[in-house]
């Protein structure tokens, strides 16, 4: 079947599987229920090509089947977080099938939390609490350890001051005003690697992470910590959460600079001093950085 | 100017403003800052309607001059609350003009949190907790008193047992099962309308709101409360609110039946009893209700 | 079961029903495929509010079945277009039971489009092609007629010139210029209501009002007409489809105002004569308007 | 400043620009108006880190900077396509500074589309057609030549027939059936690499593989073609895009496949053979697959 046109190309990568794949686990104990809300993408390569080649078929597990076998092992193996289901997916279509080179999963965790009042805990009710998003994504080659990655998303926090912007560069382009008082606001990303999977609190590392981000951003609740920019906030978030997380090789954190003006009303004889800012959708600044433990500090 | 085409024809209704007019107010007390970051659409009618029909302009108020009249006012009166700030909008351009007839204005208050850490307040750090919506809207006729509605959406609660549905009519297209027990999920809109504007404290009323919907969802913390149907919890709640905000006249609330079924799995040989289940997108039951005091009971 | 609470208070409104049920419809003729794909939100009204009252259920007609039925009737009465579909569904729920008093059908249809090339019609391959979505309600009491609206959204137009907005009101907050020469974008919803249901041709009417409002937006192609402000265009717009379309006798449109400004660059050094603009994501103008037949006109 | 903990780290990447900067571009040849919006996110590498270190940001152009400079090459070079317009990007931040490493620009082309009736051409009005979308990404080191991609996103495209299933690989977990004859339907992404820079017409190049993906896709008019698998219909695609342009050397695509069931009413009493299907949301099989020109064939 191979045309001269087949010839000349070769494949780069190939892969398949289900996306959102969504499931809720309800475990009870006596009256007490818990839940985890997920969905997740699987995907799988095959040893040989030759259903993109001819057609043929006889390799592939049906995306339907993928989609059985989440729901099939969450029922078998139970989920105790989204990080160990993830690796037992994995670890099912690389043990199972003679055929599969590699596996991926992402998945997200629905932001469920248990109704509370006056520290007294629901037995069953629960209410959709988005303060941020947790996901995370393991990958495993045939033969290989699985690498899996945390994360957190959307966790959006301002702070009303203690962040300011000088010094910086100027060119033929630059209108921007230096200041030593502005609004910040981001929308956190936040995506870690481990360095092990046995014995790790997988859900303990998460929390720590976020509260993690808080404490850098936020500072002592009476009067703050001083930003000079995006840039160094971040970096000093990365070097904590390694430092306090000894499971955790690498991490990249994402903060977008989600722009809050003074709004100008000179024009209508109005003396506006940061007291009423104009929220900006786009654009926004996006601050990037990945940073690792070195190398002989991993020995 | 007028046509044949315009004589046959006469206007039902005109309107126009500015959409998502967005806005963060700080208020600083010393240390201590606050914030309400809200987006409003205000709409406005004019006596007359030469705009549409010859071209003539005169009359309009331009809709970036409704943009400015929102950030001077939020300056120069201060924002307490989005119906409050709503109200003094709406009497703005009905005493500020002589050819406004009526003004509306939406308003939606964004759900920032300040952070808070056994039991201490942040002086100036908030994070965006969106586990229900705030809004609100004020309509008010030249001569007339203002209407104000508050409203609370996209509260989203499940409770995985203490809901059932038995009973129902049957006929040739009804393939349900009954059931005594089933997974409930919910996102509640709810909105309400206020007997008087004075003295009234709207964010009181809205927590109030917010927590009896918890409550006649929720039930006991111990063990729950059951619903025989939404129909039923959706109107008890309506009875409790009425009960307990006098300030409130009406209320419409909006509870979709937001679907999980428990997965088949006899076909791959698994027995599955409500441990893991399929939360559906769509489609979704949708109970509404309004209800409001009696007429006498309001004399 | 009345409780004390329940005396004082009255219903307004109740309603129930299925929301997002989605059908894809393939009529078979020979070799040639047609599709119609529409998601509707079905709502009926009952004589009765025991369930409500007392959680008895006997007279609820379950959203299951109400989403079964609406798979049936496509199958049983075929779906010519969405009009005559939501008339079925209606007709259904008020001839096949004795206690459902009214019933509301929102439709939309996904805007899929045949493939073609050089005028040739492919027998069943479609591409997805949203310039504008279509959708309709029907609204019916028991013992009433049914009432037929239509509509058109998010259509997304622009014109570079041809556009300007002078002459209009100030006062202390206004700080726009006039301007004789503005880019004019916008998002057209129009809705509109047809005085009988008979011998309507629903796809005729949909594709008249949807080339009247590009006509009136963009003008003659050489040249365009110019649009002193959207309050005029939008008027002509609807006084023409009333005059085109004698089935309708009232339409609704709303013209926001999508914002394109040019960019100042004089900081820059940079002279930008509308050559570079900023599209404003918010806030957007918004004119309304709603015109009718006059009831003489109607005789 | 370096602190214990700073010895222990080390930086993997960083990098940051301004993301969502949008841009209306209008280019007048006297009456007839040509536009090109879009919208970029940009992103620069600095040669050092000490604004992460140290704070000191004397190093920093300001992400407004970098918006200005988008606003501002926009008017200086002209925006004849986004990959044009990237790779002028890109250059301005590699030359006009000695301490940029890197450049990178995501950029995205609003579906705008001249109004046409009758083959007559409208001189300055435009509606937007969102069939595909189109991006490109450009990414250039010091010293390197850039690398530019392309990409056509959001094409949803569905085909009745010509489309089946069989002999796929089985085990417990599968529940699916064999079909020589379903609905299928995909919403496709493909990103290519270009070869070089020079001399390439990219708006015909898009156009080419936008039409290569319909065509395999549909195949011919009057009867279609049968598609195996996503697979195989991904990758005839890809061999004949490369076939097709002799610049591209490589191509990424993704196609999911959106499931539409044919719905059973066998429990209703009703025979339903791919009359009425329901079209899921989710989950939905997603099969990828890059390929390249050989190595030998590129020589």
């Amino acid at each position: 079947m191979a045309t001269a046109a087949d010839q000349n190309v070769e494949f780069v990568r190939t892969g398949y599987g289900k996306n959102i794949v969504k499931v809720l686990c309800i475990r009870q104990r006596g009256n007490h229920h818990s839940i985890i809300e997920l969905k997740a993408n699987v995907e799988i390569t095959l040893k040989s090509r030759k259903d993109y080649l001819t057609g043929d078929n006889s390799d592939i597990i049906p995306t339907d089947t993928i989609k059985n076998t989440v729901h099939a092992l969450a029922k078998l193996k139970g989920v105790k977080n989204i990080e160990q289901f993830s690796l037992d997916i994995c670890n099912h279509f690389l043990t199972s099938f003679n055929h599969v080179t590699r596996a991926k999963v992402y998945m997200e965790e629905a932001p469920w939390k248990r109704l509370e009042k006056n520290g007294r805990e629901h037995a069953h009710a629960f209410i959709y609490s988005p303060e941020a998003y947790r996901f995370c994504d393991v990958e495993q080659n045939l033969n290989g350890a699985p690498v899996v990655h945390s994360g957190l998303k959307d966790m959006k926090v301002l702070k009303t001051t203690q962040s300011g912007f000088e010094g910086f560069f100027r060119d033929r382009f630059t209108t921007l005003q230096e200041t030593k008082d502005r609004c910040f606001c981001t929308s956190v990303y936040a995506r870690w690697r481990y360095n092990k999977i046995q014995d790790v609190d997988f859900d303990a590392a998460w929390k720590s992470v976020k509260e993690t981000i808080i404490e850098k951003f936020a500072g002592p609740y009476d009067q703050g910590v001083y930003s000079p920019s995006v840039q160094k906030t971040l970096y000093e978030t990365q070097v904590l959460v390694l430092e306090r997380i000894p499971e955790v090789d690498e991490i990249e954190i994402i903060m977008p600079n989600q722009h809050y003006f003074i709004i100008d009303m000179t024009k209508m004889g109005i003396v506006n001093k940061k007291e009423v800012l104009l929220p900006l959708d786009n654009p926004s600044g996006n601050i990037t950085g990945t940073v690792r433990r070195k190398q002989r500090a991993r020995l």
